[in-house]
């Protein structure tokens, strides 16, 4: 029998959003995963399926339909497996959750942007950036669900859009040395980070993984692509992440070689 | 009895969203409609029912709470009113409305940015990515409605988001005499457009009140700010722009006074 397929990238956030939402509706097992080497360049067959398009996560459905864009899959799975509803279903309660989860393009890209600077002067600036973005959600969720943890009563549809996120920004604490500061203005976001990282839906990735993989990205190369001099990507397949050491955490200030990396 | 209430700025695409959705519905009369004038600042009132946001449209439910943003309170307004629904109930329907509806981020900044240049040598650069937009909507629409004119039956949810953007565009056919060419890679995004700029329910403002009111948006100044030399803004409620001359069409080379614009 045909089964629906998710084609998808290892470590990759949107991805990653798929898998937790399957989980919380204890249908993780019932999606085909096909795992893309994001170092290699698409495949024919794939780049037939999605017209052209490069992004993932895809999915296709048993009949063989493709469905784009990491936010509109979770919404199909959400709308095909209602049983055990992620989403809101009062209109007033879905709007705040929409609300909040149209706040995750600018957090996303505030994180990559500095992860990937590689100008030392524009470091306080971007970690101003990024505060403002937690001071943002912080904001928000007092007004909308001072007592916490969650925005309701159980992690639901903005945790699992944001969650890969408070993962993936594990990099910023490993190459930047950032950490959210203690006090009150991050109070709020701070208890709903930790409950997200948590929770055992959202536990498909983990810091060595993420600081492993991301190391190319710390040194400007995204999405797969080299750094100057380097022969293999950190998101390479092989040799696994979990035997590999630990990467220099002083990107500023020096470029490892494939060797220095494990690679 | 206290109504819903919309907070909004005449000619502004995003409002208009709005107004499109409760025409659709036949609920256009329960809605209490607040102009807020762009070439102010924002009143104390309105601020602090947002705590601090100036973009628009806000709605206030009858009780008081506040939702922002315009696809948000779409879906607010069609779950709170489902009678005559304008999204698509199936999911896999509903994952290719929402698919075409995120290719509006895309197609809005294009068009804005191309009407705002101030420099000549970047026209065809402009002009080429504005195309590519449209040609990507044509391919879009070839894959899943082929037949047309709409996505599916009728006038829907990606009707409702995109027709205000196709309305707003008239501005580059006045200012940088821009026409969709008569090729066949334009012909089924062309069938879109017509269709949706004749439904009875996207009637809201006419070519001639947006090229009037975005003469400050072709040089460059948007959002109610005022461009060099000038005490008006072309957004100001008085005059009324009925009785205001065409604005000259030259925005490269000439910059219009008040007087000239009838302000």
């Amino acid at each position: 029998m045909a089964h629906t397929t998710l084609y998808h990238i290892p470590v990759c956030p949107f991805c990653q959003r798929i898998e937790i939402l399957l989980t919380l509706k204890g249908r993780r097992d019932e999606i085909d995963f096909q795992v893309i080497d994001i170092t290699r360049a698409r495949p024919d067959w794939l780049l037939q399926k999605t017209r052209g398009t490069t992004a993932l996560p895809i999915l296709e459905t048993a009949d063989g339909r493709i469905i784009k864009e990491s936010l509109v899959i979770l919404q199909y799975l959400e709308d095909s497996y209602p049983e055990r509803p992620v989403a809101q279903r009062d209109p007033y309660r879905r709007a705040v959750e929409n609300m909040l989860t149209r706040m995750d393009g600018d957090f996303f890209s505030q994180g990559y942007l500095w992860l990937m600077n590689q100008d030392p002067a524009r470091r306080d600036a971007l970690r101003e950036g990024m505060l403002q973005q937690y001071a943002q959600l912080n904001d928000f969720l007092l007004e909308h669900a001072p007592a916490g943890p969650f925005l309701f009563e159980s992690f639901g549809w903005a945790e699992t859009v944001f969650t890969p996120f408070f993962q993936r920004f594990w990099f910023l604490e490993y190459y930047e040395n950032f950490a959210l500061p203690d006090e009150p203005r991050y109070a709020r976001v701070r208890t709903w980070i930790d409950a997200c990282l948590a929770h055992p839906a959202a536990q498909q990735t983990t810091q060595e993984e993420v600081v492993k993989l991301y190391y190319d990205y710390s040194k400007g190369a995204g999405n797969g692509t080299l750094p100057p001099g380097r022969g293999r990507s950190s998101m390479a397949f092989e040799p696994d992440w979990r035997i590999r050491p630990w990467p220099p955490r002083n990107k500023y200030e020096h470029s490892a070689t494939d060797a220095e990396l494990g690679l």
